[in-house]
């Protein structure tokens, strides 16, 4: 089949450029030196891709996105990089997946007292490193793994995301090497072998981190894009044009708001300009005088960013040169 | 169970308010002269909500939306709303519903044929009364009509959607009006008993169209609240405080972008300022010099577009001053 036969909308992922993607980040980060971010794309499926590559151990921003790559086999070494106090949750994880190593961020007595609860055996001390959102104080770091270690829990080290820092052009190298400093000198305090951080922004500035949380570098977005990370867009969402006003100039096609992460503004269109994004639609126009499609015609769409995108959809297209070679589900997405 | 004691996020729906804003639109739309549309919300189960208020007349503006309309027995007189070209699908709708009324929008002469190339029996000429998307010509609608009906369809009317009106604050009235003539001269040439139309924006300007076409006004959002349009919010994202940072001033709590539209911007926290929203954080500080939360206290969030906050969700936790009552699914999410 090919991806023009597919029901729109849909999001088609072009295997090559993610491969290229995945080889392009595993010579600088091989191995485990890479935790791949599930937050991402949200699929078993492509982690296992990742799995294969060697890139066995993996970061998530959800307890049920950890459960899944559990489920799916890809439990050796799962973190969850972002803070919960909700023990029936965490609890549930470590139950239903005995076999699995879960460790999970903590950043406050709270946080701590839950994975405790729960049952969770090891965690990551989680720092603040710049940008507003979570992570302790540096300078409370090595209390808090003090704290954690008298509640039971073994402590692998420290984490820290420079997301301030993923797309910054002025002195990107200079500033991430501020952050990771501050995150050094609570990893002194700390201990552990671990030093987690960094992302797709940064994959070639972190010097720093024992191991690159990133997941975006997978399937790329026009954000990712317009920063230069140096990796290829492989994800776009596939529309159908579902009406032509050759009067005003313009066409619509059947997705948009309800398909498409809105954060990072509008997706684009090539040769095209985006009007604006309707919930089931998406209105443009042709740049430089070129021809209106026509109905029933296709058009591709590249999201402006990829995480929020994947979340709303059900699979991902797999397909090389347009040729469907499968179909893999998005069965990460939700709480 | 307090909604307090659910998962979070969590999308919560005050009962009461969903009720008076039923029961508000129905005093000025009663019966099938309201057709709530069900892209608003998604949730069969708060259609059926609507139909025993005794609006049995739905759009929607997907055909996966029309289908499960249809099989929770909600078939009386669906409209799509929306321009389709895929006859398959349509197909599917029709011969899997057989009871149902169907009627589809059409504006050209692909969307006539792929109509009736998949047995749908009746349509609504769609007009371009302004803004731009799907509709013809004004001009043009009189010839789609007799084309419709030499394709063996039955035209039930039309519809236009002023859908760039929904919060005009210059002369909205004026605006309407004369977008709404535009409707009524195509209908002139197009004939039939329907003229349908309006929003949840236009609830009290469009005196025009037999049918007003809302779904909105049901759950609200801060979009809607802030052009006035006289329903409450019945809709808020439950979320529980994961970190808090009292040094800095600021608190992150665990849902963001993959649980909000964010095509209108940031939501809001009452007493508190949204510094923003990340795949699965909303950071604020509080407002007035006010205590920050505490790490586990839950926190509500009101979205800023309705349609795009629900389509990412799985249910809607009904509750009536605070204590859940029921769980309603999202089950016409997807394409």
């Amino acid at each position: 089949m090919r991806i023009e036969e597919l029901p729109t909308p849909a999001l088609v992922v072009d295997l090559d450029a993610l491969d290229a993607n995945i080889a392009r980040m595993g010579a600088a980060w091989p191995g485990t030196k890479l935790r791949p971010h599930a937050k991402a794309f949200k699929s078993t499926a492509l982690a296992q891709r990742l799995a294969g590559a060697g890139h066995t151990a993996f970061c998530a921003a959800t307890v049920r996105e950890l459960a899944g790559l559990a489920a799916a086999g890809l439990g050796t070494d799962l973190l969850l990089a972002n803070e919960c106090v909700d023990r029936g949750r965490l609890k549930a994880l470590v139950d239903h997946v005995p076999d699995a190593r879960v460790t999970v961020a903590v950043d406050s007595p709270e946080t701590i007292e839950a994975a405790a609860a729960a049952g969770v055996r090891e965690v990551l001390v989680d720092v603040d490193v710049g940008m507003p959102r979570c992570g302790c104080r540096p300078d409370d770091a090595g209390r808090l793994a003090d704290l954690a270690r008298s509640a039971g829990l073994g402590v692998r080290g420290v984490m820290g995301y420079e997301g301030h820092l993923m797309t910054e052009d002025v002195d990107q190298a200079g500033k991430v090497e501020e952050a990771m400093a501050v995150l050094l000198d609570a990893h002194d305090a700390v201990g552990g072998d671990v030093v987690s951080g960094g992302g797709t922004g940064t994959w070639k500035k972190n010097h720093w981190v024992t191991e690159l949380q990133a997941g975006s570098f997978t399937l790329m977005d026009t954000h990712y894009e317009a920063a230069g990370v140096g990796f290829a867009k492989a994800l776009s969402l596939l529309l159908t044009v579902v009406s032509v006003n050759g009067t005003g100039g313009w066409a619509a096609a059947d997705g948009g708001l309800k398909a498409l992460g809105m954060d990072h503004g509008n997706s684009t269109i090539d040769g095209a300009t985006v009007w604006y994004h309707a919930d089931e639609h998406t209105v443009f126009s042709m740049d430089d005088g070129a021809a209106l499609p026509r109905v029933g015609d296709r058009v591709g769409v590249w999201p402006a960013h990829v995480d929020p995108t994947v979340s709303q959809h059900e699979q991902l297209w797999v397909h090389q040169a347009g040729e469907v070679v499968d179909c893999w589900p998005i069965d990460l997405r939700g709480w």
